[in-house]
């Protein structure tokens, strides 16, 4: 994205970029890009959840939901969703609310106490390496770096982590014990791994027994298009490659149903949920099945997850039209930045100029205008290149969304005309 | 409880219950008296939770609740419980549905960060040890036995724990880190703790600066006669006695509402909140707040409580009267056991004679009636002297009950008899 410009060119661009933050910051916005939250009109898609099950308190096999057990959660839920994340309902977990839950606790036990084809517990085997496609989800590196585990950062590409450098990491150090994926749509830059990537990390040779592949699914179903993108069946390949235990797959209905009080699923191979089960079962004498049949009867079955996802599509599409909309006219061919546009999930990535993104973050929060810290897509917070923004517009009304874009693409010209200036 | 009988008494006892046993196993009983779980007239009772939280969606600090966030729980929710747990509500977290799993989670966040006032991590320190007064809960001691901690049993008194040992064994050896306990209608034998022990364990001088009391109050509302017990407030003891972060207290409304969907609670001191609360912030973005309203809007405050525990026990106390009924006319003066009368609680303590236990539940079992194994009111599920039996009166009808009851007394008469015979 080279643009020449006449330094009089510049410097009138800048003195313009100027006037448009004074002006900016002498509105006194409040606004908040930062975290991928449902807006209220999403939850009230799921409004009848908050009167479910209604009278009823049983499953379909008979147990009362309103009791101790069920360890596996309902059977009729894991069906409904086994589709959709690609794991026979079998080998599929119903858990409780969160699916960082989920991760964090898979961690905790493989710290803890040796995972299927281990030779060890992690905590026992020293030094613990994760491998971490950047730009990635701050949530991850934070679960990594409150175990003590090492994070190494690998580039993103159009398909998936850059598969060149994951194999040659893998192959070499014993002590690599995972990657973090979250194979669609991105958090944030809306990358869908491609078949060959997901080929490639089911068969690639690690040099530990006891990898793992962290396969945050969260946005199997949020689509943002017409042609919704499929991902191969990482589990199915694994097998396929002769690596059965090495998936561990995730996902949540927090951003189908209520991000608060979803349910959240585990999958994997019949080896890894008996060790996940066998851990979780002096943790918990089960999770809230009650939630479990109110998502049942509210979703009824994998058409009625797929229709309920219009419908948020339906609102949420409009808001990454705007961000698009927003991000061409304000900065389309200045050079100044470059942008996704993903086909679902909940972020675009905007990659500012190299060593703008911190400063285009405290402008625009001085400005009334919250974004997520630059470097939270990266381990350490720390983005070598200081310019990946992540935009999150689904919480806002479109109206405090444009407002927000607006005002951020004025603390972009100003940061970059100013670095222009001055290198 | 000795008593001399002849020989001659003695066989004919003896024929007499081979008779009624023979009789028993021929009816192909088909009962069980494992677990505390609650009979499903109880779960009626909190029905109204199926249908809330009705059109509500906004809790008092006006958080919508079907939305991330809001990682202490509901303040109102919260506020309803204090009382109960003897915990300021502003050092109170209102989780998810199960105080096993805060226990849990208490053990994994002391062996993998640092512990207020501990020198290192748990899982740095080598060695590591809890105290488990016995007879007690067998999900405790699973808990210890999944993380490789030692667990060395201590004789329960009519006050709790027997002090004496309790002092020696925590002043003599900086391992020993924690103690399990259920201060009040305790699980199994339905003591309450006595303000003096209450008073002694806040107090007492431990050769480790990171020891804490798991208290796991579980019965605190659980009443079964006109005399509520009271226990000492231990958070307040443990501030008062310079410990102030000695105590990590636990309570849930699994036996209040709904065992599989209730609320969960954690109290401690405002540096063990913390503590928990930044653990808890890396593993989840906030508990199901929407279960949290429902229990906020059906229980109303801490009388609504009180009130709805009224009817739980008149649901419950029949049972408990016909287990003590059933057991004083079948084993009264006979020498065979003695038993706990609980005055609160799920549980109701059977000491068999030495030797007998595990016979006992094995020729229940035989006839059809399922009770909790021998031994696991003790770590390792070994007890010395083989003589606890764990009675669990709630889950079955009074006509099954009665039945099980009948059952058993034959099995310990089959049993004591046969022992008194060979010794």
């Amino acid at each position: 994205m080279t643009i020449v410009l006449s330094s009089d060119a510049l410097a009138g661009l800048l003195d313009r970029a100027r006037r448009d933050y004074e002006e900016l910051a002498a509105r006194g916005l409040k606004l908040d890009l930062t975290r991928g939250k449902p807006a209220p009109e999403q939850l009230d898609l799921s409004g009848d959840l908050l009167t479910l099950p209604g009278g009823r308190h049983t499953a379909a096999d008979g147990a009362d939901v309103r009791n101790y057990g069920g360890l596996q959660g309902l059977p009729e839920l894991r069906e409904i969703f086994a589709g959709l994340l690609q794991v026979p309902a079998g080998q599929l977990l119903a858990a409780g609310n969160s699916s960082l839950e989920l991760m964090h606790d898979c961690l905790v036990h493989a710290l803890l106490s040796v995972l299927p084809g281990a030779e060890a517990r992690w905590a026992d085997q020293g030094r613990v390496v994760f491998l971490c496609p950047v730009p990635g989800y701050d949530r991850h590196f934070a679960l990594c770096e409150r175990f003590g585990i090492e994070m190494i950062p690998v580039p993103m590409t159009e398909a998936g982590p850059d598969m060149d450098v994951v194999e040659r990491l893998v192959a070499e150090d014993p002590a690599v014990k995972g990657i973090w994926c979250v194979p669609k749509y991105s958090n944030p830059s809306g990358v869908s791994y491609s078949d060959e990537t997901v080929a490639r990390l089911a068969r690639m040779e690690t040099a530990a027994p006891d990898f793992r592949i962290f396969w945050d699914n969260a946005y199997a179903a949020h689509h943002l298009t017409d042609e919704p993108v499929q991902i191969a069946d990482l589990l199915a390949a694994c097998t396929a490659s002769g690596n059965p235990d090495r998936a561990f797959l995730f996902g949540s209905t927090s951003k189908i149903t209520f991000a608060g009080a979803g349910v959240a699923f585990f999958g994997s191979s019949p080896a890894n949920v008996s060790w996940l089960t066998a851990n979780n079962s002096k943790r918990s004498i089960g999770p809230d099945k009650t939630n479990q049949l109110r998502h049942v009867l509210f979703l009824r079955d994998e058409d009625g997850v797929r229709a309920h996802m219009e419908r948020q599509r339906a609102l949420l599409q409009p808001k990454f039209d705007a961000v698009q909309r927003i991000l061409e006219a304000e900065l389309g061919g200045t050079g100044l930045a470059e942008w996704t546009t993903p086909k679902g999930g909940y972020f675009v990535t905007l990659e500012v100029m190299e060593g703008c993104a911190e400063d285009v973050v405290r402008r625009a929060a001085e400005a009334g205008i919250v974004l997520t810290p630059a470097g939270a897509t990266h381990p350490y917070g720390d983005d070598p290149r200081d310019a990946t923004i992540r935009i999150a517009p689904s919480y806002p009304s479109l109206a405090e969304l444009e407002q927000a874009m607006l005002g951020l693409t004025v603390c972009v010209r100003l940061s970059g005309y100013e670095k222009m200036l001055t290198t």
